[in-house]
């Protein structure tokens, strides 16, 4: 399922799965059971009918290339999908059938499909990213007063410690994920408006129920037209990704040839030349760096559609689904990569005091050792 | 100050005074007081040093051509900007000359200088998204039931109410404004690193007393390469502009000449063409579309610069001024166009009526009424 | 091999094969096949050695999500890809074995194969974009004196011709096609340079005869930190983008339910929705327009990548190839959709008079037939 | 009218001139002198009331703050100014008054004026790449054959002379400008369309007149909705600006403490720190590259702005002006920074060889002088 040319190495097969068609499926099957529970339970379809939704929705399998080709033509899977069910719930039960899908729209499962899958991609990154904020934390105690050269400018300029640089690596990683779990505290919404947002034949405890049933937060309104926390969203993943793409670029620069303080874990074939057999490349540096680089348009792109049209929109709302899976896909190959790299990170520091000395600044650290067991404070506060 | 071609009509001449380098200057040279007030606090340098500094840095006037000169050819402005103070206590005090800056390097005076210019950016939106919710909550109640077409995709589908859209764009406007509070809260914090970061000669004190003197934040840890928070701010900038952006659009759609449910107030002389009298731009809505148009690139540019180098970096980090003012600039001009046509929107509910007779698709507007109130309690609530 | 989620409806079956894994590793083993012809031709590999690196190549069969994974690890395709290859030729001739990949390295791999890539992209751009072409010349021919209102700002403002809005539309496709031909003319080059770019241990020969076995150009130079001739290429397809989603605008906003004046053709369970059986949706507009949505920041991303460090770039290199192939695969979506729209495009000239004559405007075209007759001729003398 | 924060140092005062209010108030005057000449060769309006006409542009000054202010209000600049021109014309000559900016529209005069501010600012960029490319070629054929170690990935890989490195930054820019060129030849072309694009009272020997009369090109038809050539423009000017940027990170790559190849040349006062008086910071490096972190984000708001509404866009258009003004203003700032430092580049053959010594990859460096003679063969064709 995946792509030599786009998805490999630049992601994980954990986030390809969780966007993958099988999960894209399986959410939009939720919904429906989900909505088809909910109405049951508020006296809008009957008992039996649920009951018969949810079993073909949990049994329902298909040819994801046919659905694909189904509904490129349609223009939304909702259509097909739902035609597939219909028909076989029609076969046994046609209150089943006509009771499926009742108020709901294509947007109200793409929307939800949709955050159903983010949910899940953002307990990935999340994992990731305590992993790698874990691993800079003992950097950062072992560090606290390896003395280096502080670099501004990409020129020497005064000593650090060492510490100090992976304590503020681990800042950022911490405040990045702090602002994904906000914005994804807003996002990970249901969505049920129907046709045109306004709840028709709906009731305010369908969404409640299904918001409960499926484990997403519960809007106050349908957010059909409303894209601002899917933005928030999508910029929280750029800057998670420019945070760990910041610990690459410094590694790659500490990894040169004629710096070499520090350098990724070996492993062996990684990192390898298919002509030259002494490189050590940074290969995870460079998984992340990519990413770095492609996830500001991605996020441009998201932001682009906030004036979306009316009630849906036309284009824009379409585009955030393939943008936002590959902000989530690059996402994770860079905090995977960089995960590996912090916790192996090899760290030469006697590279750090010849490159210092060299310098002739002295070795005054100032407030580094104070300043790291701040950092590490914070983190124990808030963890 | 103002460029015909770059800065009118795209940005208000509040902004320009905010982002205008007499505001700059001035929030340079109330950094070096600050620094030299807290500094004489906490013991590091004299008091009468310190005292003869905060006077000076008062009195400081220049040429800012002269001044954007010697900025540009020394790289940084605090370069000449510390020469020249110094210069001047030199007369005098020997010793607050030498005093001045001590232990700051360029870059806490120029993160602070541009964090003290966004407060005031910040003050100045949150005014006018104010402004803006409160006018579409009075079009929102007013018109809670008056029917119209709700449109999908661009087509007309089922009924909704103008109270129901008025309603949703309020919603937008402030979740964005929330959004941009929250990041500013982190982001608006005072810079004192020092040279390479390490607070160097300084004291926790120094940053703190100088924090509450300047009315900013005061972080655990000098932010110098850690640029999350000024990302942050600047994708709540973007999807601010993009929750006006899509009030804009529907504003513009509605106001099509075919469609006539909803136009810009009348101001005399404004919305008119060079060629054509009979014409009425929807000229607010075409700066808001406008800065909609700018908006993402430049948050993309700022989270390109998240991996910077080592403890200050080259290229990004001096992208970031200019671009952050660029997005306050756009997204004031965007909100006080908006906050005029919010406040004055000409609504046709008959050409709605119209409208909406023709889809022929009946006029049960759901639960519409239902969702405003939801919607205006819910502003009540936080308000 | 498509994803429900990021590939369809966003893109064409078409140009997922030509960015598909078979065709990146027939790519790449054409390069490995075509090097070693060129190497025997020069003498600096022997005739057999080459004869039977070619039926290797020519018979290579793998498992692409095995290979795949290699690659992730190794960082690069062409690692893995070499080491198999060379297994295969170790058990009849160490000769050939050893003679394998003579000289090069794996950017010149990647990069060969990304251009064959692109070249079969760029074909298949090359047939959607002539016949848009072809159906706006017959759209502007027969609707060259058909008068409408034109509309500036989105407001009604003097007549022209439909005629001269389709021939608008075909100038845009046409010059955006010839900016694609002439970006494609200097990028779709051969790569070769070997480990860092000297050609140490190659002739020029070589890369001639691989470039005219290939189909590519020969660069002057090898071009592996030159990367201007991409970021050309990516541009122009943003253009083709931006060129075929202005004609998508225009339609979605002629074809809006108030307007009426053009309708995408009509296709069974086209454009439909799940919950309104009555609405007939722009459903290639949307595609178009979510192309259009797209693309900048994908273009972004290749620009941003442009200040490659060295003899060969770390992060912004490896994000050209699955950013590049993005752009391929939704501008193929994008024109593949209003191929569709103009070949069937609906006119209703009596929607256009009725709203001309509610404009109140007279109905002077100005030089609207004199203007299209141009455009046609200017298509027909390049043509 | 320079400003601290966004002008310096990232631009130069030349290309503010070239965008400044003086010069597109001229711009905008030439038009309509140029309209007026134009008209009364092709006998559409009298002799003496162009010459009057002329006249008064040619002595028209005014308040461009007030201007401005009235611009912003009326929404384009073109209405007060035809506003203003036509009170002074009816003093003495109802005719001439009434003769002014017959057949046009805002737009002509924006975006003709905003290509003859463009052209200044390409005849600028030329300049200064030419500089860079002359100077890059004496580097390259100075130092030919002077042995470095070549670095991809961002580690050391095989010898590689100088001369190589610097023939391609040369080339980078030699394409890059020649791209500038060629877009600039299709693009810096004269408006002219009237309201809605028909040329109602207009003929083609109007245009073609005035396109000769002010040395643009004259198009076919007119562009108003057509905005491929713009954005081309705008790609051409962001892949110049990530050529200079290639360079720019280079050198400062080069000139870090540890590797010590190269050096920005010394000048009294640039490159200091505000507190580390021993640094010597890459300042024209780092003008370019935060200049290439800005400028992908303002192309894709051009890209963005494509997909322009009906015969004139609301909110995209408008963007154009600004976007491609910074654009211009940042592509200066960097290019003239990068042709200081290539003029004077200090280079450091000793530490070349010290550095490539260190990597014991012996000293081949394959072809290089070879290719450093077809580089600079082919600019000798080219020139």
């Amino acid at each position: 399922m995946t792509s030599l040319l786009r998805d490999r190495p630049a992601t994980t097969p954990e986030m390809l799965a969780a966007f993958g068609d099988a999960a894209h499926l399986r959410a939009a099957l939720d919904f429906e059971a989900a909505l088809a529970r909910a109405e049951a339970a508020e006296g809008l379809i009957g008992a039996d009918a649920a009951a018969r939704i949810r079993a073909v929705c949990a049994a329902f399998t298909c040819d994801p290339a046919a659905l694909a080709d189904a509904a490129a033509h349609a223009g939304t899977l909702a259509i097909p999908l739902v035609e597939r069910l219909r028909a076989r719930l029609a076969q046994d039960s046609p209150e089943a059938a006509n009771a499926l899908h009742r108020g709901a729209t294509s947007q109200d499962v793409a929307d939800t499909a949709l955050m159903l899958q983010a949910r899940h991609g953002v307990a990935i990154l999340r994992g990731r990213a305590r992993a790698i904020s874990d691993a800079l934390a003992r950097l950062a105690e072992q560090h606290a007063a390896t003395p280096m050269i502080g670099r501004t400018l990409m020129q020497a300029a005064l000593p650090i410690s060492f510490g100090l640089k992976a304590a503020g690596w681990k800042l950022g990683v911490d405040a990045a994920l702090a602002r994904l779990e906000r914005e994804a505290g807003t996002a990970l919404a249901l969505q049920l408006g129907g046709p045109a947002g306004t709840m028709g034949g709906l009731t305010r405890g369908v969404a409640e129920r299904m918001a409960d049933d499926l484990g997403l937060a519960a809007p106050a309104l349908p957010w059909h037209a409303r894209r601002e926390a899917i933005a928030g969203l999508a910029a929280a993943l750029g800057v998670l990704v420019g945070a760990v793409g910041k610990i690459a670029l410094d590694v790659a620069l500490m990894a040169q040839s004629e710096v070499g303080e520090a350098f990724e874990p070996r492993q062996p074939g990684r990192g390898g030349s298919s002509a030259m057999a002494h490189k050590r490349n940074p290969t995870g540096c460079q998984v992340a760096l990519s990413a770095a680089a492609r996830a500001p348009g991605l996020v441009a792109a998201i932001l682009s559609g906030l004036p979306q049209q009316h009630e849906r929109g036309l284009g824009g709302w379409q585009a955030e689904g393939p943008v936002l899976a590959e902000l989530f896909l690059i996402a994770d190959g860079a905090l995977a990569a960089m995960a590996a790299v912090a916790e192996g990170l090899e760290v030469d520091s006697a590279a750090m005091a010849r490159n210092l000395s060299a310098a002739d600044v002295g070795d005054d650290i100032g407030l580094s050792v104070e300043l790291v067991a701040r950092a590490l404070d914070l983190g124990r506060e808030e963890g």
